[in-house]
């Protein structure tokens, strides 16, 4: 499973800015960084409105193609959690941050800002973090905006603690193929990820898959 | 591997008004449609400025999450195959039909315009079909813009040849876990994607992988 930590906090406390930092301090430690955000609405621009025309008379997807990036359009009928969208992301990524999805059982670090009034969105409990332009009484760490290094550092080790090792074995027309640990990884999140609704529990600590065409 | 057919023609030939006609009518007869189209650019509107301010910083991928739609944006380094692009497609879909993408090794239909002048745009050899107004003397399938029921059967007669016959196992915690025709045909496509890079070979007749935590 991609490690996913949340950024919570109020509409215009610094959720986006903040990201902006981390993922340029996370990027700058050689992680690949995905990011998830939630909008009410989006369109892609006119230019490419027959993506809504194949949509409007039933394609389930719509990938849009360019040579600097590919946009995949999945139609769903109700708002995914991360964990369901981090299976469509994941391919490519260390790590996925998102923005909002409070209410999301991802951990979560949590931005405040004084002069919006108020405590928390968030229960202390459920934060890793808050970062905070006033000290606040809660036995969770606090940074200010600009403590982006020791932030990532928390970041960095949350998500190791959250990346348990595994050990993954391929064979192909019966023989054995050596993969490099980056493979071994996108094999064993791609498996977890694949099987753990079959089963309804997080609790998978062995995958054996077997594949055998009939010609 | 998921079955994939392009739809090619020079631009205004109708490859998009064919497309949604092919697409509404695969849909009554239950497949699970993805579309694959190439744009030279495209940007998500103003609203998303976001995730531009994201990937400037170094994301990797963006997701937008909505109650109707999730979209995946992946930066890449050049125009991908549709190939490629169907991995990140694939889950939820039974086919994949292109818009354009000419020079792809996928099986074709050439959608073609009498007063657009000039020969087809591919070699005959590499049609399935051509869908015309005018007849050519090419020895390949020909039909009319309005034939779409017989151009269905033709796509879905490939499709189901594409599709070989695949038998899946799978094992969780070291217990046999049944899994419907639908999983195994997930789990099937999802393998051979993801092992088909390491051999660089589409001639592959049996995957196993063995996943084991060390906790």
């Amino acid at each position: 499973m991609l490690p996913i930590i949340s950024i919570v906090g109020k509409s215009g406390s610094g959720k986006t800015t903040l990201l902006e930092k981390l993922i340029a301090e996370l990027k700058q430690r050689g992680f690949r960084v995905g990011i998830i955000k939630h909008s009410e609405k989006f369109e892609l621009d006119t230019e490419q409105k027959d993506s809504w025309r194949f949509s409007r008379v039933g394609s389930d997807v719509v990938a849009i193609s360019s040579p600097a990036k590919v946009a995949v359009i999945r139609n769903v009928e109700r708002d995914l959690s991360p964990q369901e969208i981090s299976a469509f992301v994941g391919m490519g990524c260390d790590i996925i941050l998102t923005e909002g999805f409070k209410k999301s059982r991802t951990p979560k670090i949590e931005v405040h800002r004084k002069e919006q009034g108020g405590g928390l969105l968030c229960p202390p409990a459920q934060l890793l973090a808050v970062v905070t332009d006033e000290p606040l009484e809660v036995p969770i760490p606090q940074f200010s905006r600009d403590d982006i290094k020791p932030l990532a550092d928390l970041v960095e080790a949350n998500v190791r603690a959250q990346a348990k090792e595994e050990r993954v074995e391929l064979l192909i027309n019966d023989t054995a193929v050596q993969v490099s640990p980056y493979v071994q990884d996108l094999i064993s999140r791609t498996l977890v990820a694949m099987t753990l609704g079959l089963r309804g529990a997080d609790n998978i600590n062995s995958v054996q898959i077997s594949l055998r065409k009939e010609a």
